[in-house]
């Protein structure tokens, strides 16, 4: 991915009692999302969390999703039209998440 | 970067009074990094936080940095050499970081 494009960062926290569907995650609702936004969609990625750098600690998050746009513009009319894939977070897990936007650097 | 791989997200969480140096966390950190690491860094990236998704909501990462190894052994080797790294995080910010080890799932 390039310097200069724009990144949708979805962050899922790690917590007692929460359950998170990688699986469904992965081959679900990232095809959804894929399906969904078609071209706008210039990459996407996905990490399960293993543990944090301390000894022992567990991963602050049990996953991250990473989506990747031309613009703010192409990222903003994606989001507009994006109930749907808001819609499916409950199939896969009962964590709330964390959104991030930002800017690509490096 | 390709599934199976290990991740180290580095997360800089945004609030009152906190400062981070974009410009010399890319051009002065990372170099760092990358030189130090050697050929065991396999990737990197960095963003800056833009917003939240909703309307008028502040980025919760200032910035987050992104590294790639091919394995456990390999990232462990890395950061237990990594003391220099960790100490030039007062050059750039005076966020404490969050640290993520992560598998690349996809």
């Amino acid at each position: 991915m390039k310097k200069g494009m724009i990144k949708l960062t979805v962050l899922y926290p790690n917590s007692e009692g929460k359950t998170f569907n990688m699986d469904y995650y992965c081959n679900k609702h990232m095809a959804l999302t894929s399906n969904f936004l078609g071209k706008t969609l210039k990459g996407m990625s996905v990490e399960r969390g293993i543990a944090g750098v301390a000894p022992n600690s567990p991963a602050p998050y049990a996953a991250i999703g990473n989506m990747y746009f031309d613009s703010l513009e192409a990222f903003q009319k994606a989001l507009s039209q994006a109930d749907q894939l808001m819609a499916d977070i409950p199939n896969f897990t009962n964590i709330e998440p964390v959104f991030q936007i930002s800017e690509v650097m490096m």
